[in-house]
């Protein structure tokens, strides 16, 4: 373990509501050249077909990030113990054109991973991804379709809505299309919601994917999930994504289109805290629109799925390191 | 499946927040007259002794009813290729005087089953299903007492309250005297909460109806309490009616009389989508009320519940009709 | 005046909170053809720079019209009485495309004005009188550059903001540079808050509007600028377009960029109510952003801005009519 | 000066926010028997025809009236000093009954000022003056038509609504013809807001009361109202009503029809203050609604005119009792 | 069962949002002389390290009392029918200094159980269960460490926090040292949350206390838990204090510290209500901060809270009064 | 100029919702060693005797001045071509000690004033000018007793409080007597609300301060005002301090203590304004209770009211620079 690493600021002599929001009031940093792990935000929203508002994501996110401590209570991990990390601030975008912004995001992620650093993001709608594995793509920090662990109430894999191929109800037939992501090594988990037709989410089967629907979580339980997730995944470098709709709306009430009957928080983050081991590379939390839930609880629940990811990403780094945890 | 009935708003087409918000989207018709079902408002709340409120819940249930699509994802059926549904608006009502709007009430479901279109509507506090039952008694659309399923936290059994013989807590125990409801064939699902007296809900085991509290529910388990209700019913005419105070108030906060430890919409979900079969000639949602929960949470789960009833409503008829589903 | 035209629904007899929202209860109809006014909605929201929501302003501004009632308290126009009037529903918009949203907000807008119905409209950001005065000129509603009173605490006639040429703080450059706003007959009320740069606004005077800042309206005083508007406008066709930042933020908290200090709802009425006589050809009132402002202030102040417009609109078409007010 | 007269709870000592709320952090007491002044509540809303909740106003005044301290800032009245006066709750109400509420409201009034205390009283909608009124002259309180300050968006004074003689939109015509308010010595302030009917208010004019309209107000000042009160009602003995939405929704968001446009707070309160030595006899501030204003602001500023109420009503009572102020 | 003891007022006749709110509607009397238990609040929140407002706790928590009724759905317990119970106010607290405060609410509790009145409170800040039991020791009421369970998300038993050793995180180290709280008849039970070191809640364990973090609990189930409070306490004097954080976010989103993946209230109730027959001596309900839930579901989940405590305590009352319940 | 200033984030690049939120969207730099100006916050409330929450005043204001722009609309004035500008942070507080506090804070303005950084902080309860104005007096950045503007509804001059002596409602005497403060160059602005006693104010007449209250402002009209504080105030150095509360509560809802019929925003806009040439040496803004107004419009309105004394205050920079604006 480094001395040096970064650490959040110490709530005991700065109170949590004092001074700048970064995530995790870690420091803010201009570049990624230093850095293990990246954290960073897109505020972007011109994906949604919905309500919107996850432009505003993660500047509350970083607010309500404040809460969070700095280790995980059931594995005991502490990631500013493992790893150099940072918030870089958010990605540029530009808010009347989703094509520039896809380019700025991928942009972005590819300076962030051409340092070598894992980005830990949060949105921004469920379009981002695309560009982020793009990204990382471009910069070389993943040389292969990525293996995929994707909580979300919606597949996200219509081949287009409203005319367009690139929203938050089509990034991952694209990833897919753009062999960015490997369907065989991706889980879905969390599909329900009504559907606009019925067969919905059968893209996402057809593309390979290993889809977990609330019934057939109901029906498994979280240990065979999890499970199924390790075999699917196995040691591929693995990204998770999260969108907040895949969690139940009394957990994410702020969110665009939120379907009853989904995941619990305890649940989500007991599944994630058994993904330890796994080869996990980056991730992101999305789809928080802070306007459609001003008490905040949203984008904490939010912070606290991003502090998993994040212990999961640094004990990857560490692995790397041939550090032991 | 025919191509002639009535389709929500294609949200691909014209998104979600546009146009004037009709229940499911669907078409606004003054008449019933050609409806296999009509979806309808009673925008009434006299029979409220708490927090009141529900007269407005028809209108947010509307506008949340926007972020449902048309299938129903466990049990893959699209209501609108089985019968011919629309809004027909809501009951007049008179703001000052119960005794009137309870007429008002029972002559338009008169008028809507007098056309032989099944009754699904929402709330309006929870004394409603008395108008209702006796309007589709009195059109003939019921020749006999309904089987009734009834979502609650409370047993709406007593004789009187407040000096009051009908309002949202004695209305069931009018339905049953008046012949209208079938005791035996009647299950009551959700009943907890601090009681008035220590004999609260006995009216309901004494007029003979099958009683699941939560702490039956609790014991039984979500299966048991789904064959319970298939005995009990069997293929007599079935009425769903839901108090959303019978879900948890963390998944319907925005109601008059809320009880901790109730009802989860999953399970909710799930008992309903396993009711398929079951002869359910109408149902109604109640007890929103959207000034106690301005984020819509409560309506949009209130509008979830609706497409659940709207489903096995649309299958009874397509049944009915010699169609298969 | 007629019997014949579309009343809004009866309160007394169906009360406010009742049946599906309609603008000013007025029924819905599917084609402007038959009508004098077509009130109609935007839900548009891709020309934000900044805090979104107002593509959900048609939605909450039509629900809180239910409690508009009929007759201006000052002016005694009924507009129900001098021009059929009703509500034809929302533009199609695209979701993931400001460019095609509005082409399809010039088609609707073509359509309506192509019967000869004035268009008064709810947005939606305040990109869209661009395409909405395109719309009226292509059908030949409008066959010159039009005046037009705008209320607003920005100008919106830079060059570009953000890379992008059309949004909603560069359509008023727009619509002059195409001929369809005639600047010499334009009145731009309300200017102030912070700006970008010294030279903010000077494009506004630039393009030889009649700019009345905040600073200048407190110095003029209300009859100057109501004075000031029947100069510069004359007899000129005018529209009236109202960002609703233009209005003070304690009124209207529900927008994108609120700015304090500015105009305050009664001198805004009554501006408005002395501006009979002008020959008002439509109008809009925009940026009500619903996600923040809950409590719908913002928008049932939005919907009697609408109220307004729609008064001096009737007596412009009675007055075409030969009839007298 | 009495030192025996009870005192709010000294924040001093025992902070703002402890202890039950009661109105003014005065004693409760069960009996007005020794009191000079009764404060008290009317949780009734039955006579709402709009949006309701008022039954929810004592409940929240009383808690936002912890913030009220001693002394009028501008008159230096100290009402503690003058006159014996507690909080002797609320009224019984009947949840399901307009009629019985009514009787009800009125045997406590009548219990009240029985005992000669004059009553002071918090809403509830603005159906309440009208047993109120009933109440003092069957006691013999008032022996005569009481003259009136009626603060108001609207005037009450319809005939009927909603086929009904008693509610909210009529109570003022009813006193008037049962002889207990004197249209003679009444002003109705701040009437403006849409109307059903060209006539709407012209009910008032008819029967004899001095009406001032918005635009009345605003054209002779604040001066010049006080001034016209002064000379209407003279030394009758004077009953202040202030339903909420007289007031700008700027001030009172939370009430069920709120107008834009209306009295501020600020004008109010002087206009009040400005009525010491008129022969005030009680009052009430009603149409509160707390579900609509869950922020309390519109509770605050209740309280804080109840204040003023209540310094006027004890200055009549030391000036009867001989005392000086 | 003696009919003498005070009872809430019945909402039959007062209307559950009448009268001033005390806790559970009982009368608010000014000593604890004639009780067998005193309700009572603690508007203190010195000892918040983080976002505060429980001073404003029992304040929310007496209005949302108002929903609960009399008797306990699952044990049929009715605590007025089982002892004397009253709503004493709240203890004195000084808003500048949490040393003066700590005393005034030490010799509040100490009267209160000086007449041997058992003391059941809502917070406040979750420091006040010290000098709740110093009060309780210097009274005599207890003369031996009590046995506690302990509801919470935090184990509170850092030595310091911010240079200082008395505040909501160190209150029960405190309570150890000072003899008042025996640890080996301690259960905490709910723990999770991020951790400020990897020992956070070592501490715990090195006093000597039973810890059920949340981990433990989901592998135990809910029966072994209750079993492991049993076999822990035993006959010991039981005091219970509930830090509402210990529950779920989405039960109780009104709390400085909430921490996903918490007791859910159905469980929380459940094991309360299967502690009967302990020797239950007291209570406490802690931690509601109304400002960050101002829908009030926060303050009515605890008062459900207390109403468990209640009963259970009522039951320890009747017992030792040789009455059976 | 200097084109050498820090500028705020660039939003036609960066939108205004991006990025960490530093005061204005300025860099947030750790000492405030090169800088004219120090914009800071002070995350303190324990001096607050009633509602509390401004300890999260700074994070809030710091969102919500995302919407704030360069370039003042009536003066011209851009400051951040005047002054070097950053926002350093917060000072250092203790939660659980006012004294300890007080003293951080006071050495965190003496750092910075001992660079010769002029302070321009957010607070914060209106307890912090006392150790504000220390630190500079400790410095040396003070070497007199300071004039002082001072916007409030109270006078903040009791001698003590609640048994303290230092709190939000006696720092001006505490000020006055340790000579930091020229009680005779001190106009207080703004005073209203009801009294705990007759002689409530009395104390800052006595002090010798000017005292304008509301109906003085009334009375004298802007323009005097403005007259008033130049005449009191010369060219002494000048400390602007703002407690949010001087604002009416239709502007500034979320605060502890609001009092209607205060000052409108764009009154207390158009004072500072009109205050240029005086010599502002810093200021601050306190007593946003964010807790209070989740919709952020207090926060957004004090963000503009810091902007004012931020121009006020880099014109003063410049003009000691022998710079021209």
């Amino acid at each position: 373990m480094s001395v040096s690493f970064n650490q959040p600021i110490d709530s005991a002599v700065m109170p949590r509501c004092s001074q700048p929001a970064t995530l995790m009031r870690l420091p803010y940093v201009k570049s990624a050249q230093d850095l293990d792990i990246a954290l960073y935000g897109v505020p972007f929203d011109l994906g949604s077909t919905n309500r919107n508002g996850p432009r505003l994501g993660p500047a509350q996110i970083r607010d309500m990030s404040r809460l969070i401590r700095r280790v995980n209570p059931t594995t005991g991990v502490n990631p500013y113990n493992l790893a150099q990390i940072a918030d870089v601030g958010d990605s540029k975008v530009n808010m009347m054109s989703l094509e520039k912004s896809l380019s700025h995001i991928e942009d972005f992620v590819a300076q962030i991973t051409g340092y070598g650093a894992a980005p830990v993001g949060v949105g921004g709608d469920h379009t981002i991804p695309l560009p982020i594995m793009r990204g990382m793509r471009r910069s070389g920090y993943l040389d292969q379709a990525v293996a995929v662990v994707h909580v979300d109430a919606h597949s996200d894999t219509f081949d287009s809505l409203g005319e367009s191929k690139i929203n938050h109800a089509t990034a991952f037939r694209r990833t897919v299309e753009e062999g960015l992501q490997d369907p065989a090594r991706t889980v879905q988990i969390g599909l329900r919601g009504t559907r606009y037709a019925e067969d919905d989410i059968q893209g996402a089967y057809d593309l390979g994917m290993r889809v977990i629907t609330m019934d057939d979580f109901e029906e498994m339980g979280r240990a065979a999930v999890i499970e199924q997730i390790k075999t699917t995944v196995g040691q591929m470098p693995l990204y998770i994504t999260i969108d907040v709709d895949g969690l139940d709306p009394m957990c994410m009430p702020g969110t665009g289109a939120p379907e009853p009957g989904g995941i619990m928080m305890r649940d989500m983050q007991m599944i994630l805290r058994n993904l330890r081991g796994l080869n996990v590379i980056g991730g992101d939390v999305c789809e928080v629109s802070p306007p459609l839930d001003q008490s905040g609880m949203t984008a904490l629940n939010a912070a606290n799925l991003l502090f998993e990811i994040l212990c999961l990403t640094a004990e990857t780094v560490a692995r790397k390191k041939g550090q032991s945890t």
